[in-house]
């Protein structure tokens, strides 16, 4: 029987300021992934984030970034591996303590904006970067994005992990996301999103633009809760795939190589 | 046998800023206290003074203050008791993963600065940041200025506790500390800082200036490393203490009132 | 002839988080206090806010607060009076940069938040903090919360200065605030918000809860873009303005005491 | 008659944590780029900085950098020119004000860190730095690396520029530095750094580690005040070139193309 994940980013509010749906959200998704406070996200927020996530029985995941709050982390920052290990370390424990306190416990981590593109390109940071993790809780499961240097890593170091893919991004042939400036790049229809997850998922493959099929590891979906209709593609895609029998539930994780 | 801890503040440095003599002061205590990231500190520093620790066999407390590196913690700032308590959350959460990605645990808690302060008149604020490290740790040590606000706090959890007594600061004879202003407050006389404690830790009390003494939990010595003279307070009194045969070690906590 | 202005706070977003409704107030006043970056705002958001004040030929007034983002400025911070002298200037130096750089020029300075709050409380304070702005542009026009602390110091210092009525709140008969915790406090239809502006700036007065008169600075009406009926009590309060026949312009400033 | 100025570094304190010989190098140099709170200063040690400067008749720059304390502004970080050009004008701005406030006025505008090392291979980046600031103060001086996209920046912008030249640096032929790997790139003899600063001065060129001589706007000698041998450079370049009878003196800028 075929399961997989739904996962979004969400606690990205900072002080006064409040962005996204996160309890629409949370109706839709087994996977949270809540910003740790150096790109989003701060010590008040996160208490709140990790007890809606407690509540409703969400997959926690700790989701750092670089140290850039103007940034919200999009902006590349050149850290030195030993830095990356340390950042993503530090932002971890504080991401455990916080889901401890309300009852949870951080299950797995995704890293996010720069330094997710960052590490997507380089396997040796990557490998830092959850070397960091890793060093504060070996079971941790790492979410990848499938078939990219960050999945080499996780490859490499043996830990548990979970393959990522996207509802709403064309795939080249290589399994590249196809470049936001082309037509198509970006997918804006419900049920073209939704049609997609179920025939990749089903399939256990990225299926690029041109209908190529590379099998991948298609543990989670990304979704997105901001925008106008990030939510109508993330309920349409958890219809769909519930519609088409597959399970919905936060990922176990895998080990090895794929 | 009598045994008493000696604690000081480390990583204190932030980013390319060194602070304090982090190497030679770990050659004199038994516990460090070491910053967490909001008044000093940073995931570098933590790394670099987490493996210090571990190495040298200190003992591991967090050091958690107010999110205020321009002022070092010094500067009261009004937060709620809910902010208070996940802030506190937070930086015990970070300093745990660092210790652990270091080989280490954190085994003790000291809040810092003008937080300190405000939580050694404000019992209710004291609660409400012991709360958010019980939270996350419930077999911390919360270390307390003996015969404030903070050990009531600590005596109303009946979590585990040590109290502190100064090396440096004379007191009144209600046990609070005679005010700067005064002639006498601070000691500069490594000799005379040394007698004291010996006298204090021997007798179970503070004594205060007019010799009064009143029973206290004299489990911790709180010494300095930055400033001239601190090094040399430092090691005076642990001769001292070691000269009237009181065993130094990291102190395993209590429970209960005094 | 009677005239008045309106001021609102403005260019309050931060990095990726949008706050407030600037387009839409920049219909309603005549004077814009623009977030400095220490409690709101950034170097592009101050960029973007500076060019739609030029364009729409509103004044502008540099907002500084308390460097506190997370706290939005509203945490009381302890800052010495020589520390607060140098924020201001600061503050104030990167906001006639921004809005030189847009073509503008700033006319006023207003306090936020609990920067405010203090220096309405502490004269040497609120004389410190407008110090600064001085020691940067003798010929600031400075904006005080009329029977406040805040003027006694602008009256001290002989500068220009304007006073400024709350739309939305009552006034006791010493001239302080209603405490946000008694009824009737904060006022929230539109049309009795209008029409006590009428009264107050024909009466040259702000009149309190018990009908006492008490002559006053009422130069500028503080308005807020914030919240459901913000927008609506604004409008209100321009419109019933006019019907009156009071002018709306941007203060020229006084000198001197009341 | 020759004549150059000397320039460095200052004001790189934070908070509680001192960097820097600022009170020795003042002795020594006739220019100071005084850092403006973004990756290191802030309004107190600002405040402090320019006092001096003013005291001792130092030419006051301002000393942007990336918003990066803990990095010290090293890392780089991807900021498109937009943002670039409002980062400088806001930290120029907050410059001016300080500077005003302690009776002096902001002459110049040098880059910092990797802001200057992204400058001075991206010309188009410059360009938009150094519009922003020109933006704020049509006239200021804008400090470049010779020989770099900074030069050709300042060139196609038409507005005021000196040229700087370092001390301890070796270059190649085609005028950039001598990677730090590379034996020899750093020059450690106060007598050899003097040597040479002497001839470069006195040709009006820079001379490559091959002897090479690249005619070049030789207006002003890059000094450091950190590390052992820092000072000792500084001294010893400072007599040497009043021993050869160059005038030391801070810069008027020129225009134009080289």
């Amino acid at each position: 029987m075929t399961s997989v994940d739904l996962n979004a980013d969400m606690g990205e509010s900072f002080g006064p300021w409040v962005m996204g749906q996160d309890e629409d959200l949370l109706d839709v998704i087994t996977s949270a992934n809540i910003a740790c406070g150096f790109h989003a996200g701060d010590w008040d927020v996160m208490a709140g984030t990790m007890k809606l996530a407690v509540e409703t029985g969400t997959g926690i995941g700790a989701h750092p970034g670089y140290p850039d709050l103007q940034g919200f982390g999009r902006r590349r920052m050149q850290l030195p591996a030993d830095s990356l290990r340390n950042l993503v370390a530090y932002q971890l424990g504080a991401a455990r303590a916080m889901a401890q306190a309300a009852g949870g416990k951080v299950r797995h981590l995704k890293l996010h904006g720069a330094l997710a593109n960052t590490c997507a390109e380089d396997a040796a940071l990557a490998q830092a970067a959850y070397e960091g993790a890793l060093s504060v809780d070996p079971d941790i499961i790492v979410m990848v994005l499938a078939e990219t240097a960050q999945q080499r890593a996780v490859e490499a170091l043996g830990c548990r992990w979970a393959g990522e893919i996207f509802a709403d991004r064309a795939y080249n042939d290589d399994a590249t996301l196809v470049d936001r400036s082309q037509p198509g790049a970006v997918i804006h229809e419900p049920e073209v999103a939704a049609r997609r997850m179920v025939e990749m998922v089903q399939a256990g493959a990225i299926i690029t633009e041109s209908g190529k099929h590379i099998p991948a590891a298609t543990d989670t979906i990304c979704l997105h809760g901001d925008g106008r209709t990030a939510l109508l593609i993330a309920r349409a895609v958890r219809d769909a795939l519930t519609g088409a029998g597959v399970t919905l539930e936060a990922f176990e994780g895998r080990t090895g190589r794929l």
